[in-house]
């Protein structure tokens, strides 16, 4: 069965206050996790992405504002729900939870504080199917959804009951991929063609993981074969005839000094030597996969049980080199917009080739021996927005304000006049 | 004459503890004035740059982070010394003078506290030539310099005793440009083809000027021309065998808001408000030529009277929308890298599309009715690094670190095994 012979619903719907008006055409949202633009710009040169300068020929490519931290759960959460993470509640992917004091996982959909998009578009018409490449996100992102949700990592778990779908390999054409692999995030892509080939789908969420850009910079070339992979099913995906809006939740950079080692500082360990016991040091990179990048990121969070010393040491934080913002708890909610109640005592941000750490003890090392690629601060937040529209006179006016990644659905959307 | 009968001195010299091996071929490094990396790409991908296509596929591209303030004269000084504006002393385009309490260009030589690297190629068996758009960097960037040093507005002027050259129009054939035009940056580098063409230079820097940035986006038509003009020029430069390193002094984006007209604070004219007088806002990118951005940019420096109330000020700002950070002179000059006593007691930089501005009497915005494109904050400080050579193992690691705008002779003469 082709899509072509399906109708598809444009009725508007709102969230959040926007209002949303979905195309007469499949329309798939592509989260590329942790393509800085630089991926685009090599793979563009290199000729590996034929279909995507296509696209950008005939619709748009700029730059968007990720939010803070440059995190995967973060940056999801905001662009299935259009708002930022002080609204969504998810402030990292991982977190001292306050009502519990406990050091968890922010992979719950009960840590999320709004309604999603793509539910809303399932209540009202559309064919919603939300792939993700990693386990760890399906729950927050298919919050509210009456469609499909299942992610790359357990394609072969998934059953209709819970995940409004079932032998997914076997639809997809392709066995389940190991998670530290290009194939993880090809397979979210594959999954979205066979979905809207067989008409099981017609708004879509594909949302790939980062492993291939935490080990390879952008002129690699494990780093091109794998975009020219992801090309060819970009190509796929025009080619049935979807409206394409591609974004990141950030970027990515190499994190190592001089001599091409990793440039850590870990802050729990130094600010004890410096002031002592009571201090925490939480690093929302955290999550259930941590080979490719040792849960080291540029944000970190800290905890102190003694809120009387914080000026102390937010001074010396400030005079630390390789740190490059430092935020009590009000100012961070107010100029990173994160909930209040979800982050540090303070928030410290490192330049772009350092990253902070806990202690050396908390931190696997092994795999990073040939250098450190990662991603959460201020040198990740700009990421790469493509449509394959053109864009409307509006949207041409916003694009040139400061359009966010988050913005993403509504670009797609709403964005072109055709 | 042709430069492949010549010999090229290749003789190292150290500038501020780096060596310089300058190869044995004529070298240009080649500022583009305002160049964000999304010119490169548009340019690119409309098929308007097929010269910088082929070097960059031979060579190298990535990004590099400038100075800040992002503006012209700091960014310029930094990248002919190879050092930040801490050493340079270069803090703006203007500034006040805290010797005379006077609000001056920061344009000649004497404000320039260290020794420039074209000053030493050019006692080192170079031939050095410097070539600026505007004539107001002419004087700082060829300090020390025994070579050929003029600019593109004023080279009909240019006479052999103080600028080396006389004749500049007939030696490159062109009448001298119109300031506000794609010709002044044009010119600059007619001017290096025909200098290093006839043997007069074998080690230029080329300094544009970004008038045409600050008018136009990347995808807008008369940019694009403008890029495949720079094409040509760089083509010949390649084609004369020049080692080519091009870069930016800072980065372009539009400061608008969803309406589309300029974001502007005029933050003289609050602070007065909230906190009466004794306050005077600089704007440290005005310069002798402000009709295309009003003379606003996203950093300012506060100078105050009264030092007692800068923590309740400075406290006020932080929670000002648009202003993105806040520094006093201590953390402003230890986290940019700046001179301490050529800044303000403040220094605050603006959000990605907003500008700060001193009252709405100082800003003339009658050649801003389309908008205003800008920069001087943390959103323009990455810029483009193309190499024409490839890097060698040792400088792709350095690559990989955190590589500034201001190592690009280092990286064009030291950067590649070839």
């Amino acid at each position: 069965m082709s899509s072509h012979q399906d109708s598809f619903s444009t009725e508007p719907f709102v969230v959040h206050g926007r209002t949303y008006c979905p195309p007469a055409q499949p329309l798939a949202v592509i989260c590329i996790d942790g393509c800085a633009d630089e991926y685009l710009s090599e793979s563009l040169l290199a000729g590996c992405m034929p279909q995507l300068e296509a696209i950008i020929r005939d619709g748009y490519r700029g730059l968007v504002r990720g939010a803070l931290p440059s995190f995967t759960n973060v940056n999801n959460s905001a662009i299935v729900t259009g708002v930022t993470p002080a609204v969504t509640g998810i402030s990292g992917n991982f977190f001292l939870e306050p009502e519990s004091g406990e050091e968890v996982m922010m992979n719950s959909s009960r840590f999320l504080r709004c309604e999603t998009l793509l539910g809303a578009a399932s209540q009202h018409g559309r064919k919603v199917a939300m792939v993700t490449a990693k386990e760890k996100l399906r729950d927050i992102l298919s919050s509210g959804l009456a469609g499909i949700a299942f992610s790359a990592e357990k394609a072969d778990q998934a059953v209709v009951e819970t995940h409004g779908i079932e032998n997914v390999p076997t639809l997809v054409g392709q066995p389940v991929p190991e998670i530290y692999s290009a194939d993880a995030s090809l397979f979210v892509l594959q999954a979205g063609v066979a979905l809207v080939q067989q008409a099981l789908a017609d708004f879509l969420y594909l949302s790939l993981t980062d492993y291939m850009q935490h080990k390879y910079a952008p002129h690699e070339q494990p780093s091109l074969d794998f975009y020219a992979g992801m090309d060819r099913e970009i190509g796929r995906l025009r080619d049935l005839g979807c409206v394409l809006g591609i974004t990141a939740d950030h970027g990515m950079n190499a994190k190592n000094s001089d001599d091409g080692s990793p440039q850590v500082i870990y802050l729990e360990t130094i600010l004890r030597e410096e002031f002592g016991d009571g201090i925490k040091v939480i690093c929302p990179i955290t999550d259930p996969y941590v080979v490719h990048h040792g849960a080291l990121g540029s944000l970190v969070m800290i905890h102190l049980d003694d809120l009387g010393r914080l000026p102390e040491i937010s001074q010396w934080l400030w005079n630390l080199p390789g740190v490059s913002e430092v935020y009590d708890r009000q100012r961070a909610a107010r100029k990173l917009e994160l909930p209040e109640d979800r982050i540090g005592d303070l928030t410290v941000l490192a330049g772009r080739n350092w990253v902070l750490g806990r202690t050396t003890q908390y931190h696997d090392l092994t795999n990073l021996q040939t250098g450190l690629r990662s991603h959460g601060g201020r040198y990740e937040e700009m990421v790469p927005m493509v449509l394959s529209r053109p864009l409307s006179t509006r949207y041409r006016q916003l694009a040139e304000g400061d359009p966010r990644n988050f913005d993403i659905f509504d670009f797609t959307c709403n964005g072109s006049d055709e």
